[in-house]
């Protein structure tokens, strides 16, 4: 199963989170504020932003990230995946359960 | 060597990584807090917890997971596994000391 | 793409993730603050840290490593991996284009 790992402005964040789950493209999202440091045109900058770690289902997973880019303001917007070894199985299954892929 | 992911209630999750450590089924507990975002009952919520990252050994996951489950209010919890590539030696070398497996 | 898990104390965070992106050893780092449960000589601690999620690329990881030793306070610093399974491909490339390994 994957987590997406997204940063995004903290005044977006919410409505991100929101939407996936409401479109069932997340069964959750966890997110916390971060500082970013950077560099952008050859000046190392440090910006406030918020990690959205979006819980979704290996089928979903491509839906997701289209919808993310749509949603998301920047150009060039951080989106990764990490793989979970094993997740408890009630847990999982709940996860699938709550997300419906796009390809369904 | 598995770092567990697990999210619990904020005025628990103080006992949760101190019985973890104590129990030594856990080297340390990094733990921050969150917003949540998830559907439940047909309704999206947000809800402030917790998120603990326990770093543990190969050989105590699974005693970690039984004793995450007695240890959790919830009877869902989110218990996942995320396994590094690589540890710094001298740091692994801590971990797997500290960390006395239930079977040994 | 390796992601280094990194804690460190709270006064020195902010040096080390700017040492990092101006080295080109890291295209950006993302930090926040943790409280970490871990036991040293036969007691239970609970310190305020920071997390560093250090993003680079796979040829630059050991001169990272190599780095952040010689910036790091502690002797035996928690210094992880974890590797991403996917990244979107724009974010990757600017990644990619951020870091110089130090083999280069």
């Amino acid at each position: 199963m994957p987590t997406a790992y997204v940063t995004a402005p903290t005044d977006e964040a919410d409505t991100i989170a929101e939407r996936l789950v409401e479109e069932r493209l997340a069964a959750c999202v966890n997110r916390f504020p971060i500082t970013s440091t950077y560099r952008w045109e050859g000046e190392v900058h440090h910006d406030e932003e918020v990690v959205l770690l979006v819980k979704t289902s290996d089928d979903a997973y491509d839906a997701l990230v289209d919808r993310l880019e749509e949603l998301h303001p920047y150009d060039v917007p951080c989106i990764e995946r990490f793989d979970e070894g094993h997740v408890l199985e009630s847990f999982a299954a709940w996860r699938d359960e709550s997300v419906a892929a796009e390809s369904e």
